[in-house]
């Protein structure tokens, strides 16, 4: 910052209160470690389980390895419109909660990965003003707004094309963002925002990146 | 470009030869219109149709609208593990091809389609040389060499997280870069490489942008 002559940048910063969007998790970046999945055969719950949290956590874990696979997430996320959740989404959710990095979800784990997927449904009905059970682009830009972002007309609309589901001829759900692309899409935002801003070091909104740079904070985020 | 003091940075340009990747297609940019599906109902091929295309267009269109919407062609795309096509790659390649901005694929445009997915499936198979069908971290580095992009090992290695499939444990396909994910792939590489270089006009390798301009950039690959 050099001064009165640079207006300092707003980036959007999780608001207080209803609006703000659950936590995005305590892990470090974004991606998976190298390391082979490792698998403890479990037969019961560990002592002290929530019983209703083991019993969905066993139902997602169809093999009983006792860890949830991406696979094994993905086959049991469904969206409203009973779409499976996108890989890309189903990554996101194991390299959030996949702490230590073993390449599943193990039951400690998995209690932080459902209370996000719960909060994120708080949040997408509370934006879902119209009931329709996806989310059109007023209803992105009033969630991304409450969030903090103030982006302008052509970001909000590049984010509704690249996350909407296209319309689907004769009938069919409603064209819009389902569930998964909609926490996906508001974590693309923040990651990006904040990359951006951690580079900005003096907060006048520019910033001076070279190619390496560049692929490095895009290709970082979800 | 201020002088000697500068060494041109190199992005990479598709090579000459086998190894390039196919056209990416003539469309400008990334991104849908806004207008509904058009749909023109039709009984039999045009004048002068390859059979054999028309035979898989009217396979494709199960409707038989006379188009093909995204959700037809996410149910025809499948990769050699059986899975189907991602949605984002669904909607890359319309946005490729649709040319006309109808929302659909119609018969002439559908015949870019065709050629560019055999196209990539060449690549595919040539750069996939352990025959497990699918891409891993040192075929997908020589599949970007031959394309011309010199990217470090972190830039490959964030790519490879990125666009792989999971391992699935127990059974299943080997972990990997399905097809559908290996072209989506090379097209950010390409996408985003461009979008730099664009804005890099002494090509020093170093650029200056703001918030607005990068998210621009950013959401506006695939
Ligand atoms: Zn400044
Ligand atoms: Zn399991
Ligand atoms: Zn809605
Ligand atoms: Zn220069
Ligand atoms: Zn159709
Ligand atoms: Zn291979």
């Amino acid at each position: 910052m050099l001064g009165r002559q640079h207006q300092s940048f707003n980036y959007g910063t999780a608001a207080p209160g209803y609006g703000s969007a659950p936590n995005y998790g305590q892990a470090p970046g974004y991606g998976y470690g190298g390391q082979p999945a490792r698998h403890h055969s479990h037969r019961g719950p560990p002592p002290g389980a929530d019983p209703q949290l083991w019993t969905w956590f066993s139902s997602v874990d169809a093999d009983r390895s006792g860890s949830i696979s991406a696979t094994e997430l993905q086959a049991a996320l469904v969206n409203g419109d009973w779409s499976n959740f996108d890989l890309d989404t189903v990554k996101m959710l194991m390299s959030i909660f996949d702490t230590d990095r073993s390449g599943t979800i193990g039951f400690n784990e998995f209690a932080g990965l459902w209370k996000y997927i719960s909060d994120w449904q708080g949040v997408f009905r509370h934006f879902d003003v119209d009931r329709s059970g996806s989310i059109d682009g007023h209803e992105l830009a009033n969630a991304l707004r409450s969030f903090g972002y103030n982006l302008t007309p052509q970001i909000l609309s590049l984010l509704e094309q690249k996350y909407a589901t296209p319309v689907s001829t004769g009938y069919g759900p409603p064209p819009g963002i389902t569930f998964d692309r909609f926490v996906r899409a508001c974590v693309v935002v923040k990651t990006l925002s904040e990359s951006f801003q951690r580079m900005d070091t003096d907060r006048d909104g520019w910033i001076t990146i070279n190619y390496e740079q560049f692929m490095n904070i895009v290709l970082s985020a979800p």
